[in-house]
């Protein structure tokens, strides 16, 4: 497995281990059950995040694999993604708050991403992979599970242990040894002063 | 300072120490400079978040207090935060890239506040506190830095070394000290199947 997990990002500062090893597998293991204990962990650091106000804009929809919540996921999930998403031991879907009691929520989107990140550091750091994924149907999650029209489901995060190269699509195969990339710092830092 | 720093959550499973100690405080020394290592490992850290296509559509304005940027930035804070977030080491705002050549990019919110979270987690095991605000004009700092349409300042960010009490708003104090609370994780986990 080292050659799928070892993907520590080429950072030019040092940063925390686990922030430069995260990154979005397509190689899953599909015979090891989801480690409890770690998705455990991994939610109460997604409850943990801060939000504006303190409104807690999320919600969760946790969908261990063979479970009939798991299917009503998969099917949701774009074609591409179903061919590997599907392996994970578990298929996290974060629900945004967007109003509550009428009073709209301006900060969902952008504080559920942080919950997901924690959840993610976390996740991690327990030996857990993941993947988020934008590829699916919102409105089949919505429906499917009876969300009222305050939720919005944004993002499906596949979580599980890591497989090894075998296990990725073979058009992903590739992309899983490939150079990790982002813009420069200076690029995105439109003023230092 | 320990009795600003040491606001450990508490945990219903353990968690990341960086995790469960990270808050937002309001209370931050006005005379120590930033730290200039932990800052930019912070904005590596936030590099290196993942993002939808890995579009990265995040841009941080990273002011120094001091400096121009700086003052520009105060004067967009609502009053509340000023008495207390102009006293930080910094303040960095975070900045969402809604649309690059005519595309849209819907998961920008979503992105930007993991690359926060991401900033965040980097930043206290670097020994700095952090405050996330929306209390701000947008449109002022927009205006301010000569932003295009396609950024919208989303969040500022108050960065630096952690003060004691006393450098916190009269008003402030008792929340200082109040307990932290978040809503239980089986409230939020709309389904766990």
């Amino acid at each position: 497995m080292t050659d799928l997990l070892d993907r520590t990002a080429p950072t030019d500062t040092p940063i925390l281990d686990v922030l430069s090893q995260r990154w979005s597998t397509r190689a899953f293991d599909g015979a090891t059950a989801i480690d409890e204990d770690a998705l455990a962990a991994a939610l109460e650091a997604a409850r943990w995040s801060p939000s504006a106000f303190n409104n807690q804009p999320w919600r969760f929809i946790v969908a261990r694999r063979g479970s009939d919540a798991h299917a009503k996921v998969v099917d949701s999930l774009v074609a591409f993604n179903q061919a590997w998403a599907a392996s994970a031991g578990a298929l996290v879907v974060f629900v945004a708050e967007l109003s509550r009691d009428g009073r709209e929520f301006p900060s969902a989107l952008y504080d559920l991403g942080q919950a997901a990140a924690h959840f993610t550091v976390q996740a991690h750091s327990g030996g857990l992979a993941t993947h988020q994924m934008t590829g699916f149907d919102p409105d089949a999650v919505a429906a499917a599970f009876g969300l009222d029209g305050d939720l919005r489901p944004f993002t499906v995060m596949a979580v599980g242990a890591a497989g090894t190269i075998d296990d990725a699509p073979v058009a992903s195969r590739d992309g899983e040894r490939a150079p990790r990339v982002r813009r420069p710092i200076v690029e995105s830092a439109v003023v230092n002063a």
